[in-house]
């Protein structure tokens, strides 16, 4: 069915694909250009020999590659979607083999870094990289939660760099948008100091409620009268300890300054308490209710 | 309708019940005995006459009381469904003309200070209250949100006091039970430990989070970042800043107990980070993650 339906595909915007770990980012990425019809062949690579063949069962992927040099040269579009850890090997390995029309990006959570390692390990192809982050998925992972819809309506950010050409920058874009995702663009810079305050920080602060209470020898009896704000606050406490350990790491400096503001913000509402202060306990929290009712997700 | 429906009960187990505020969780409350058959005639009195005139058409209440020495001397029970800072107040009012054998319960989410206030107006009647804390409702408010439902299946905290005879704690835990709650019990002190921990400390870091970016001249670009994670952690951020004012006074010592041991959770985080310790921060997050997965609310 799946050989079927790519073969049925005239004149793709992409002839062919090749995906660095097929996994819920790599898996969703091209059942999405192909229910765009704009993918001819996709190619997939990774640690897993059973998630590639899970993912080639699931008709994610056409065939698993085997040879770099082979795969690499008439590849159009290279996506990245593994761990950000294992980014900077395979960029030194793909670097030689990429070729000239060939695109690579990304779906790391944090950008500074793999800017850094594309800078390292690219070399002379480093232009050919547009640097990407998906704002998807998390919950669950593997080829099996892939699906053609993760990126529709959601936000991918791209951080070009300056070795980028616009044509290759357009092109990056399109494939995204073809995926549904809705795109802007930030220097890397500037998108790791705004996912420092409303994301990275917000996992830190619910790792360490949890792990709090978790230390505690009544915690049992406290956890058993946890209801629904508790519930809530708490959910992104069940991501990934190796994958927010590496974006905690990645990004560190913009995450230190974070938690020291945070830290003066509770410092605030302590002395408040301490002071008996009502009014400005109200204050804060009418302020913060009157943001937060206005937002709502994009 | 709903006039026929109360005489048709026979035998209720609360002939008559008076509710101070019907609101959400004062009117719930009638509606679910209702429900159990277990009341003959509910009467409300309340600041807001709009509220009250629109619980009676709502059918929560059969009537709006006038005079307390006419509606208490022959009440089963009385309901204080106000916000907390009003209660003192009420038990002053109440305490002259409640019946002999007429019991009292509340619905605020502290409990040392409404016991003091107890302690400090209700006289020779003190015997007679058994202060509860309905684990339910808060996103929404007023009478045109109560619901017959609303305690089924959740947990209500009795915090008994030496003064309450057995028979009046088990009658006043029967009411809960037939509005479809799970009834527990803890001394006033060991509640206010309890939700200081999963319940007020949440409220405040949440409030915090967003006070903090809606400070900042950027706060428009992050918020337009912000997705999922960030959504969940600050949902109870939106919540009444005047009820949690009133609870973060009520329950200061506790919560400024808290948010000292949290803020030594998060330097030890801001040290790991420092001292790039990696592995600190995955064991930090997997002890989290293990805790919060085998964590459901009940």
């Amino acid at each position: 069915m799946r050989i079927l339906q790519r073969e049925n595909v005239a004149n793709p915007q992409f002839k062919k694909i090749v995906i660095f770990g097929a996994g819920l980012i790599g898996g969703s990425f091209a059942l999405a250009l192909r229910r765009a019809n704009a993918v001819g062949e996709v190619v997939g690579f990774g640690r897993s020999a059973e998630t590639l063949r899970q993912a080639q069962q699931l008709g994610i992927l056409d065939r698993v590659g085997c040879d770099l040099e082979v795969e690499l040269g008439n590849a159009d579009l290279v996506l990245l979607a593994t761990p950000v850890g294992q980014m900077a090997d395979i960029m030194s390995r793909i670097a030689p083999h990429l070729g000239a029309h060939t695109l690579v990006t990304d779906g790391g959570s944090t950008k500074s870094d793999v800017v850094a390692y594309a800078r390292a390990r690219l070399g002379g192809k480093l232009g050919q990289f547009v640097p990407a982050h998906p704002i998807a998925g998390a919950e669950k992972s593997g080829a099996a939660a892939a699906q053609a819809d993760l990126y529709a309506g959601k936000k991918v950010v791209l951080t070009p760099m300056p070795e980028n050409s616009a044509d290759s920058v357009a092109r990056v874009r399109m494939a995204w948008e073809l995926c549904g995702a809705v795109v802007s663009e930030l220097s890397a810079a500037q998108h790791d100091a705004v996912f420092a305050a409303v994301s990275h920080l917000p996992h830190l602060l619910s790792f360490a409620l949890v792990h709090d209470i978790a230390q505690r020898d009544d915690k049992d009896l406290l956890l058993s009268f946890a209801a629904s704000g508790f519930r809530d606050f708490t959910r992104i406490a069940a991501s990934s300890p190796e994958m927010w350990r590496d974006i905690c790491m990645a990004n560190r400096e913009a995450l230190m300054g974070e938690l020291q503001q945070y830290a003066d913000e509770l410092y605030g509402l302590f002395k408040a308490l301490e002071q008996r202060d009502a009014d400005k306990l109200e204050q804060v929290f009418a302020e913060a209710r009157k943001v937060r009712s206005n937002w709502t997700p994009q």
